[in-house]
């Protein structure tokens, strides 16, 4: 793995230099839509912490962000009128990961509906706003 | 999320009612070879408590779990060669879940080695039982 690099995108999104479609924050850790979903309501959920992956975030960290997943997944899922979710996390750059700060996708599943490819098409501004406008209320509960 | 079955699959596994190969065990956890695995070295890591998905697992079973999942990831990548990993755990029939006692899928991978779809090829025995040599040693440590 790389070294933590204090440039990469979500850094500079917890920096507040780049935008992001935010549903949760606590202050421990970011929630937010990725651009690239692979369903509606495709969320990143990332620590506050400086770790590149599972390898070297502190399992302490690991936890906290593990129970917001956990309290965000079904939330999502019920929002949306989901069918069951999925949790996914890549480390190393072989293994699919692109940013080098560690986050878990929430990715709503519909049964009828194959999720598009990992990281292919951006989606739109306007849809984004949307589903982050049903999502916030959802998660602040 | 149906309620739990105490008869499915990995509570009899967990029961030593079914064989599996076995790649890691402490007292809250089972770390064994998936037999239809998406990639050489394709990981489940469950707990010993009764829990369908992340919706009905206490807190602290999932930090431990997680704990679990940190420590074999790095390592049964290491193992086997491989250029990083992958976690994906499902929740819900409609999200691809199909045995609904939690699990963690740990996924080694290789950049040139597309994963198999899941759930689809049985893997022959005998190549899970010489995976399983290779693992079981790695993650003892």
């Amino acid at each position: 793995m790389p070294a933590y690099d204090d440039n990469n995108v979500f850094a500079r999104i917890l920096r507040g230099e780049i935008p992001c479609h935010k549903v949760y924050e606590d202050d421990r850790t970011l929630a937010f839509l990725d651009i690239m979903p692979r369903t509606r309501g495709h969320t990143l959920v990332i620590p506050k912490v400086k770790a590149t992956g599972l390898a070297d975030i502190e399992p302490d960290d690991l936890c906290h962000l593990m129970g917001v997943v956990q309290k965000l997944g079904p939330r999502i899922t019920e929002a949306l009128g989901a069918d069951g979710f999925m949790i996914q996390q890549f480390n190393g750059a072989g293994a699919g990961q692109t940013v080098f700060h560690i986050h878990f996708h929430v990715i709503p599943r519909w049964a009828d509906q194959p999720m598009r490819p990992h990281g292919v098409t951006m989606e739109d501004q306007e849809v984004l706003r949307e589903v982050a406008e049903i999502l916030r209320p959802a998660l602040a509960r």
